[in-house]
């Protein structure tokens, strides 16, 4: 497991779109539900994650002792459709589900000015906001910057289909994403915008790190003020008829691309 | 809209694992949901599909009117939420809904032995296999070969993450997907299996069109008789601390690493 290297800061609470309710007072909310052999073992193993429940089957508790795994809690042994009587029909829980604290969310100032930084600009759907978190940890992405609002909280099918990487990857959360741009660029990150619009593809323009790649919602795209206070806007260079991708598939290639022409 | 460039078949039955059913005659069942804009949208211009009902709101009647897209059936005119009623509670409709003819699966001895081809072992999440459709339209991708069973239908979810992509790339749905991995190579295709334990990188082996690339469903893998069929297995290289990513963002690097070795 990666050690984190900053300090921990008090997570920002999360608005989810209704304004007045951004407090600073924990409320019972504030409680991520981790499910999934990969999510929830890994939550185990990550040291500043604080695990206040596991509900799990004989079977996961087993395969957790044979892989050296520490519990550090009593569990609550289930049958596995006690488990899935837990969760929305469509959860897969393999055994395990654990409430927790979230993960604390560190500020941008914190983060080290090296490697990669993935920014998301309301980017809404968990299952794509995980895909991108899994295949950030397999880029060893630096950290991911998200808006409080407009961005699905990391817990439940986003934490699932991280696969366990929101225990590897810092999630920065913002107030005012063009400030964090801005905050970057302070750092001496270069900002670099994936706009399917653009002229210039991104594996033709010249890259250095530490460097941001700021992606937008599928649709909708990047906001503009978001792109304006990019350095660069580039595109993916697609032959087919189809011209812009999945979102998460899109992150992929522009890691990719990112990863081979900055080493 | 590319043209198919193969005569069409009757397409073969899916069994949905249920031995048994996997007759000739055709079912009510064996009719197609299409529903979102780019979906709906695309299917109204392949003149292959047959639309049989369109449901629509007034808005977007008027949208594919400026768009001088043809509408060959009378609409069903209805309100936003009236379209929602007919699906599940989490689909977008975005004002359109077809019911259609599902499209014909050629064979693979029909397929041109040109360009790349994926082969999907067993992938049986919608949302992946609609992301990879499109991700695969997106690198003008052949043709897209799927088992007939442990495999979702092209309809739906898969038709909605598809983005229109269905109406672009043929999928060939065959019984047994050692066999048909045997046919593409007797066409000349090369088969390589991704395969994260593989030591070799997909970026660092020769590959040379017409090309077969094959993924394997998330956790399991390639089956054991698929990967010893390929020619060659290879993974992707992951520098972080996870080593492998969702399908969908696998077949993206898969296919952006494949397009430029074969250019």
């Amino acid at each position: 497991m990666r050690e984190r290297k900053w300090r921990s800061r008090p997570k920002a609470r999360r608005s989810h779109g209704r304004p007045g309710d951004r407090g600073a007072r924990r409320e019972p909310s504030d409680q991520v539900v981790l499910y999934g052999w990969h999510t929830v073992s890994a939550a185990l193993t990550n040291p500043q994650r604080r695990i206040r429940r596991l509900f799990a089957t004989e079977n996961a508790l087993r395969r957790l002792a044979d892989e050296r795994i520490t519990v550090p809690v009593a569990p609550d042994v289930m049958r596995p459709d006690a488990l899935a009587a837990r969760l929305t029909p469509d959860a897969v829980h393999q055994g395990l589900i654990a409430e927790a604290d979230p993960l604390p969310s560190p500020a941008i100032e914190d983060l080290p000015a090296t490697g990669i930084v993935l920014v998301l600009d309301q980017i809404t759907d968990p299952h794509n906001v995980g895909a991108i978190l899994r295949t950030a940890a397999a880029f060893a992405v630096a950290a991911i910057v998200t808006t409080a609002r407009h961005s699905p909280e990391a817990t439940g099918v986003l934490a699932k289909s991280a696969s366990g990487a929101l225990e590897l990857v810092p999630i920065v959360i913002v107030q005012n994403l063009a400030r964090a741009l801005a905050g970057l660029k302070a750092r001496g990150f270069l900002t670099v915008g994936l706009d399917s619009e653009a002229p210039d593809d991104l594996a033709e323009i010249a890259l250095n790190l530490p460097l941001a790649l700021v992606l937008g919602a599928e649709g909708k795209g990047l906001r503009q003020l978001t792109g304006a206070t990019c350095d660069r806007l580039a595109r993916l260079d697609l032959p087919g008829a189809i011209k812009s991708l999945n979102v998460s598939n899109a992150a992929a290639l522009a890691l990719y691309i990112a990863s081979r022409a900055t080493v």
